[in-house]
């Protein structure tokens, strides 16, 4: 098991001004190198303080390939409903050119109807736009002169440039959150797993269909199947100390998010069946809450080492 | 007067690996701010090796920023068309702000037929989408809840993350080459002037109109018409020995370039009425005459210092 740094803004303007913001997770970046962690992980999000500071992943994950030197950088997520394919295997290989092959590439489906509805992209056909613009990107980034006819894109005859460093491309990782058929269908697909896990039983399960359908795929490939599980952990000496630390962040990270997800109080999509009035079951959670799905079997994310050490074991067993 | 070093990669896949170039190209911008030089610029071209291995000037650019601490960053030029307003202004602005404020943001039209057709976007209406993709994006910058409603895009409410750094906004510089309405347009509208020297009196009497259109526009408001102008230059001892040195860099650049514009053999649009048959202008150049072109008071842009001074004078007297 390798652990790594994930962030995702959750600063608005009144909060933290964005050159300060950018200055300390240049910091944490080099920092997480010089401790012999595996990644840094960013994220892609538009228009609010969730996220909203990180609107480009990989201009991000650029400035951190050109101060580290082992590192992994990660996209966790680029959400690719909202680029042309060629864009995204061009940028991704860029920065797989700038950080001498240290890209993964993480996707997710995105999910807030704010960010749909400014850029124009519909969200009920969204499971089949996200499907096919990763399948062109792959497919641009391993052959030449490719052509693609669908619904959402249609060009010919494209190289993309530059080509990727690794081979035959960055490690792809795709996220699920709820839906069985999501980590079946990651698992056929052959990619590796990104999970948010809330609770440690469901994850099993879910883990375990991906395991399956992978080597069911990909047995023979030599490929392994990939969990990555990105969870807030604090680490102090007692739990309740960690809490008194963390929770004014995890309180601050939930306010921020719950804003972002009022856009589904009158939202409705057929590719999203239960995401309408998101907002009102995220305003139930609470630090403690957040925390008991997160880690449920130490007492808290926040958790004293040895505690830390127990919630980990699980995870392992399972990755 | 000020000098950068401008960045166009004219590499292709058989010539030079991305991860050489980058590391090459990132260097040469340490470098530059190590001798005091005012910027780096780097412009934005796909699928070919004319421009192709920067598909990304903000990435590109980010990785500079986070190398360097005083030079100023360029994008010269990103291309607007074949963005949205919302991304343009976001991603521009996390630049600026890894920077700390360094960002400058050249714009230019395209005119590349297979990158039109690659991203689906129609040569003929490029004029207007590239006017209102920047207004948009300049509203964005200074404004917030904005709404936009245009046959290219459209928008309500957005107020993009994270605000410019700069104020009121990085500044904008727009390219033009042979229109002379454009020349004025851009004074008009105020922003800086972009241009690719290609004879010293059409320059001249180009920059004059721009320079009448700003000041009769922007006279009163305490901004100055700013020209950036971009061309090959080699320092040595004497022009032969710059010409024997530059001459073999300048024919592959020619060699690349005229292989982009192949794709103008066969097309036709009524925005670019002057570019069918490119490709068949640009072989008649060769070094020498691209050379008397882009400095005509030298005897070659690969000049001696003397020479070299000389050649500057024109320009730093119009400017």
């Amino acid at each position: 098991m390798q652990f790594g740094i994930s962030l995702l803004p959750d600063v608005e303007p009144e909060t933290r001004s964005p050159v300060d913001y950018y200055r300390d997770v240049l910091a944490m970046s080099r920092l997480a190198e010089e401790l012999g962690y595996s990644h840094v992980k960013m994220t892609e999000h538009y228009l609010m303080g969730y996220g909203g500071y990180c609107p480009s992943p990989l201009n991000f994950l650029s400035a951190v390939a050109a101060q580290t030197s082992r590192i992994r950088l990660f996209t966790g997520c680029i959400l690719p409903v909202f680029h042309h394919p060629v864009k995204l295997a061009s940028y991704t290989a860029m920065v797989d050119a700038i950080s001498d092959g240290r890209l993964d590439v993480g996707f997710a489906r995105a999910y807030l109807p704010y960010e749909f509805e400014t850029f124009g992209v519909p969200m009920d056909t969204n499971r089949e736009r996200f499907e096919s613009t990763i399948e062109t990107v792959i497919k641009l980034w391993t052959e030449e002169n490719v052509s693609a006819e669908t619904p959402f894109f249609s060009f010919r005859d494209a190289t993309t440039l530059p080509r990727p460093t690794q081979a035959p491309h960055p490690p792809v990782y795709l996220s699920a959150v709820r839906t069985p058929e999501s980590f079946t269908r990651i698992g056929e697909l052959g990619h590796g797993l990104m999970i948010t896990p809330s609770g440690i039983e469901l994850n099993a399960e879910q883990v375990h269909r991906y395991r399956e359908a992978f080597n069911a795929h990909h047995g023979d490939s030599g490929k392994k199947p990939t969990v990555v599980a990105s969870l807030p952990l604090y680490v102090a000496e007692t739990d309740a100390e960690a809490a008194r630390i963390a929770d004014p962040y995890l309180r601050e990270y939930l306010r921020v998010w719950i804003k972002s997800t009022d856009s589904w109080d009158n939202a409705t999509s057929k590719d999203y069946p239960s995401y309408t009035g998101l907002s009102r079951y995220l305003r139930t959670l609470t630090p403690g809450t957040c925390a008991s799905r997160a880690a449920p079997s130490s007492a808290h994310p926040s958790a004293s080492p040895s505690a830390c050490a127990a919630t980990w074991r699980p995870s392992r067993a399972s990755t």
